[in-house]
């Protein structure tokens, strides 16, 4: 009986060397905090990993390096999207093979306005790809990056022709009302998790499963704190700090600023490393980041 | 001395067995027929090509099966672009090593907005991931779907950067306007392509170097005549007719309306399979298609 897909699950963040190769030892040692710091899994490899700026063989090498350091596969749920059904075969494959607990399924993005059918036929011969081994699948949902999103209807369609294995959705629209529409039109037996934490409160009590969320790279701990309290008086409170956290790093840009916090948390400045087309921020965007009370008081609270 | 980027240079659609593989036999079949209807070279793994739903393996031997064919490398114009810089260094450089004409090197197109210098520093470092056998590279700018492009002033700076290996650009911006203002911003040693026919005369009269275009995989003849003979009285009319064959085309789905009018000519049904997302077009799609006044006279001038 494969366990349920809840709680938060960090999209980790993957470090690299100086000279733009995957640390994977940095990686999972990170990704070890992570989980002392709450996490009940681990979304590897996805947007904010920068997984489609690694090869196909970097991603799989990212997923045995965390087996390797001893992470049970069922922490772990991939990003496994590619433009390339092959490709969204090979990691998708090898996820289900090690026993990884879901695999986050991007649609393929490069061709713009398909159709639904056109996706369908994607899952579907990734699913027959996949043999015995298919994973279970999380559908990504990003339409501000990939452009290419899954429809309400498109879920209905693909969770009938493959029960069991459409197993829920990150929903990183960035809309509150898409989550709650999908919290409403799958009620039973799919795994909503809101792509980020700032309306996380009120997609909880509208009985969202948990969260995958960029910025729970910096803040586990406190995301964890409001899912396991959000029926107590302190939950609005946590909700406002929170975005506090999220809104520091969110009006720099994303990842380089997501990265800057990890340098300063681990004392440690191969962090700041990002792989072109990204950047890593100004030193003097940086140093006001670093500035932003809520990212102060954020790493004095934090383990180091 | 490497010869000049010029001319008709067909995206080459490539043809799916219906297990879905790449079948590389009937692919060099028609790159041969698109070479003897009179394109100058192959714009092989564009988009048209649905190259981004290959894997890197598939496309590199794609590559290789032109070469085994007898096909020079200096006809050939490689798709190598991809989201992680590892596979476009991985593909650019093998198609430097065999010595193709050039490569078509689409931006990282999984993040959106990213930055002019994270653009620049993804070429630089595949640039230099390609070490001595970097190929010249035309800069293939298609922003209705990569969704990111290749700004003048961009270029400007990548030329001044990289002379020698920056030599053009394929502008698939369906903006006739684009194209004009790129002549106009880069006069001397830069070969701009148009990303279709449908103002190549403007074009051709404003200086541009040659024509990629999807639609030259059913009427390659007709556009090299018009290449040929622009300045000449009858040449207005023949623009016309190229338009007249790419609107049928392009008010269906382009590409697997393509791979009909391919079906037909080369009376082979196995031409309609596309990998999905896309899908093939429905049978009534395909029946009205095929009796469009502008394909029945295409098919009825091409030699089978």
């Amino acid at each position: 009986m494969a366990p349920p897909l809840a709680g938060l699950w960090p999209p980790v963040s993957t470090p690299f060397r100086s000279d733009g190769s995957v640390d994977e030892g940095r990686l999972v040692q990170h990704s070890k905090q992570l989980l002392a710091d709450g996490a009940h899994g681990l979304a590897i490899l996805g947007t904010t990993s920068e997984a489609n700026s690694l090869t196909l063989d970097e991603r799989r090498r990212v997923i045995d390096a965390h087996l390797e350091a001893g992470i049970p596969a069922g922490r772990l749920m991939p990003g496994t999207g590619a433009c390339a059904v092959g490709d969204a075969v090979a990691l998708s494959r090898h996820a289900g093979e090690v026993g990884a607990a879901a695999v986050l399924l991007l649609p393929p993005f490069y061709y713009k306005k398909v159709s639904d059918d056109g996706l369908f036929a994607f899952v579907a011969r990734l699913i027959e790809g996949c043999g015995g081994h298919a994973p279970r699948i999380m559908l990504y949902h990003i339409p501000p990056v990939a452009m290419v999103g899954w429809s309400a209807e498109l879920i209905a369609r693909l969770r009938d022709a493959f029960p069991g294995i459409i197993a829920g959705m990150k929903d990183s629209s960035g809309d509150a009302e898409n989550t709650l529409a999908m919290l409403k039109a799958f009620p039973e037996g799919f795994a909503v998790f809101p792509g980020a934490e700032v309306y996380l409160l009120q997609a909880l009590r509208a009985g969202a499963a948990g969260c995958i969320s960029a910025s729970a790279n910096i803040n586990a701990a406190g995301i964890r704190r409001l899912f396991d309290g959000w029926g107590k008086p302190e939950a609005e409170g946590q909700q406002a700090e929170l975005n506090a956290v999220r809104k520091a790093v969110e009006v720099r840009v994303m990842i380089p600023s997501l990265k800057a916090v990890l340098a300063e948390r681990y004392r440690d400045p191969e962090w700041l490393t990002v792989r072109p087309p990204l950047l890593s921020l100004p030193e003097a965007t940086r140093t006001e980041l670093l500035a932003d009370p809520a990212i102060v008081r954020l790493l004095a609270a934090v383990p180091t």
